[in-house]
């Protein structure tokens, strides 16, 4: 599995959360509730709310796209308050996220990855790639999938999953 | 990132499952419940409740090993009642995860993966494991996690992301 294919999957993945947005925005204008309350809504007190769950799933693909391919990540401050804004930041990402070619990624795998919260140490690409990345990105992407489930958003499986590559013959 | 890497993170983090089940088991002690209860727990009425999420989780990883290494999947019965019994499917999952080599998994992206539910398309190895594998194993680990939270359990983020391979110098 090559890095290119972890950061495309990434960006498919946030552009099923962007349309998980839309059905929520479609919920919400059907029982006639602001679509913002959602932005604050969370699964445990002590829990990041919707928006800071999509903010950090969206920095996971973000940072790992920039470690991997050795480029400075664009700055996306966490200001956003509404489900619009949201949006526009899994936009911004995702742009970011295509224009990280295969050849960017080249040796990616030995890359040292140091990210400041590891205090002066380092993983190599692969390691990060799969150990923190990965692993965050699911999480937080996910998290976000069950809150708007929770809160009553019309998701199934298949709106998490997505398109599949799939092939005949 | 090989497909050994991603079949070790499987194997990792079905590990911290494990002991996320026994700081539940602590839980319910201090709390004098039966911690059997949390098995059919669930988020939403119409989620899968943690046994399921727990086989789920188990199958994607088990099923991604045997279509990748082109060998049989052992037989699993959803069988499991009790935090116990699903503590013996994590056991024998990574059991089966831990016979898995790099020499099996040679020309794995490449390879023809047709589950039944397909119906008689296929993906790519690579894609298999990306699209489907990992954003469903990583799916129901998180559902798992979000479950036990949700009742209680002390979990943090270190506990769900678990030791990572740091190094120095």
């Amino acid at each position: 599995m090559t890095h290119h294919d972890a950061i495309l999957e990434f960006a498919k993945m946030l552009k099923n959360l962007d349309r998980w947005l839309d059905k929520a925005a479609a919920h919400a204008g059907a029982k006639s509730f602001d679509v913002d309350v959602l932005a604050q809504a969370r699964l445990a007190p002590d829990q990041y709310e919707l928006t800071r769950q999509i903010q950090s799933a969206c920095d996971q693909a973000k940072f790992a796209a920039a470690y991997l391919a050795a480029k400075q990540a664009p700055a996306h401050p966490d200001t956003e308050k509404t489900i619009a804004e949201l949006r526009q930041r899994i936009e911004k990402c995702v742009a970011f996220l295509e224009t990280i070619g295969k050849k960017d990624l080249l040796g990616a795998e030995e890359r040292k990855v140091a990210p400041p919260w590891l205090g002066g140490k380092w993983l190599r690409g692969d390691d990060y790639l799969v150990e923190v990345a990965i692993a965050n990105f699911f999480f937080h992407v996910t998290m976000a999938y069950a809150i708007l489930r929770h809160n009553g958003v019309d998701l199934g499986k298949m709106d998490y999953i997505g398109a599949l590559s799939t092939r005949e013959g």
